[in-house]
């Protein structure tokens, strides 16, 4: 989408809200930040702003109407609410049964349906990658060593493995060693996934000091990347580290690295290398 | 294949040998036990048969000529030896080489190889379901309550995910919740794989108290079934009766129930059922 016109940052937990803040003040944009009370990193307090409750929407709105916003992004993690008892206005009220129906299918589905809200009041939904693009992985080798010939095997195999595992809306990650699926993530997140291949036999997993392994993290096709980008991060090459993996691999414009400077000096720290892979990467093997 | 001849059964560890052996003696079938050291259970001593080491294939060989062997069902826990290390005869000397060049391509990979060998002696290699049928899931619910139409959905989306998680030899089990999957077994295993889905959050996955989602376990298509058969037990009701499932399912004629029994008796007293699922389950959704 075309990055146009003043943006309300509704910002739920965790350093990525902060970076978009960041990059919308440091480009001159014009943005105010909804902040989700209890949620939003304590640094959005210095940004223009107001204080939200994640159930008042009716509040939302009136903000967003006095701001004279024409973009909402929304970014940051929100644990899902229990809809019986969270506290709600009347803009509550009315929207949270529609979207608590709708998180029956999923989060992707919840967050859809919350998007569909704000669209419905002509407001634009933009993605943290539009809102900041520096949050996303370019073309190539990014950070770490050069992946050797077995390495470069296993980054092709994660890659056609997690591309079809989101294809069944199963999950973003996986991981391929050998040219065998170490382990693949459903709903337990990407970081319990990756702990649980040091687990494994030695005869299938690599070690600190004899690596083996890559972590892939794509996008499913049926999800909306203005609302839910693939995000790795220091923790992330910490882990991936720790698995005795050779390194992590995402698809270009398709993955976010939340502080990017940290998270590659981890990843030259640890030896484990970052590569954005694209359909040129695909062809070669 | 037909079942004939006499048969030599190499018995790793559990239980599944014992109760092929148990079979094959109410059956009246000729047959020895080829009892691999430090492995086979104890109540294998008690049937015709000798003690062998698992890299003395030349010994293995003269057995099976002395005994008039005409098959040879191989089954039972066996962990990945160490090739380097591990004690050998002559017939290891010249197998084992190959065998665990094989293994780099995963176990799978590495058990086609130990039958080749045994073939190649002109050893007719017969599957543990073949040995013993009665270790074989039926059609239908074979244990436990009948599934509501919620867990009948589920049941049907959990055989889908599994076997295009088994085409992808990724493994052989998936949990599915309200469509959703929350877990997939890789080389963790499949009880490892159920546990996880107890640590997801309540409102994803069911309790004790409220059944929730679906177990499959499936075969592989590229699994040879007469050397590796997706198998439950007593502990596979038990830890999904844990993680609040509703119940198992399996495909006809593909899962084998060790000690059925006791595995139908704890799907009774937990409230999970056993369903064996065919091509007939399938169309009804």
């Amino acid at each position: 989408m075309s990055v146009t016109g003043k943006l309300a940052l509704i910002a739920g937990g965790g350093a990525v809200p902060v970076e978009v803040a960041r990059y919308l003040k440091a480009s001159g944009r014009a943005y105010c930040v909804l902040r989700l009370q209890g949620l939003s990193d304590l640094e959005l307090n210095h940004h223009p702003g107001h204080d939200v409750g994640l159930g008042d929407f009716a509040h939302m709105f009136d903000l967003l109407a006095q701001e004279s916003c024409q973009s909402v992004c929304m970014v940051g993690y929100v644990q899902r609410p229990d809809f019986n008892t969270m506290a709600r206005d009347a803009g509550g009220a009315e929207h949270l049964p529609v979207i608590q129906a709708a998180g029956r299918g999923g989060d992707d589905s919840l967050l859809r349906q919350v998007a569909r809200m704000f669209e419905a009041k002509g407001y634009a939904i933009e993605g943290a990658h539009e809102a900041n693009p520096q949050l996303l992985i370019g073309h190539g080798l990014q950070a770490g060593p050069a992946p050797v010939p077995e390495a470069a095997d296993d980054m092709a195999e994660a890659v056609r493995i997690a591309n079809v595992i989101g294809a069944l809306d199963i999950g973003q990650a996986v991981v391929v060693a050998g040219k065998i699926t170490l382990a693949v993530e459903a709903q337990e997140g990407t970081d319990a996934m990756i702990r649980r291949v040091q687990a494994l036999p030695d005869a299938l997993k690599g070690a600190l000091v004899n690596r083996k392994g890559i972590l892939a993290k794509v996008a499913k096709p049926i999800q909306d990347l203005r609302l839910d980008m693939p995000t790795i991060g220091v923790s992330t090459v910490e882990t991936a580290s720790a698995a005795g993996l050779h390194g992590i691999v995402g698809q270009v414009g398709k993955l976010l690295i939340v502080d990017k400077a940290a998270t590659f000096a981890a990843a030259e720290r640890l030896g484990v290398f970052i590569y954005g892979f694209d359909d040129t990467d695909g062809n070669s093997h």
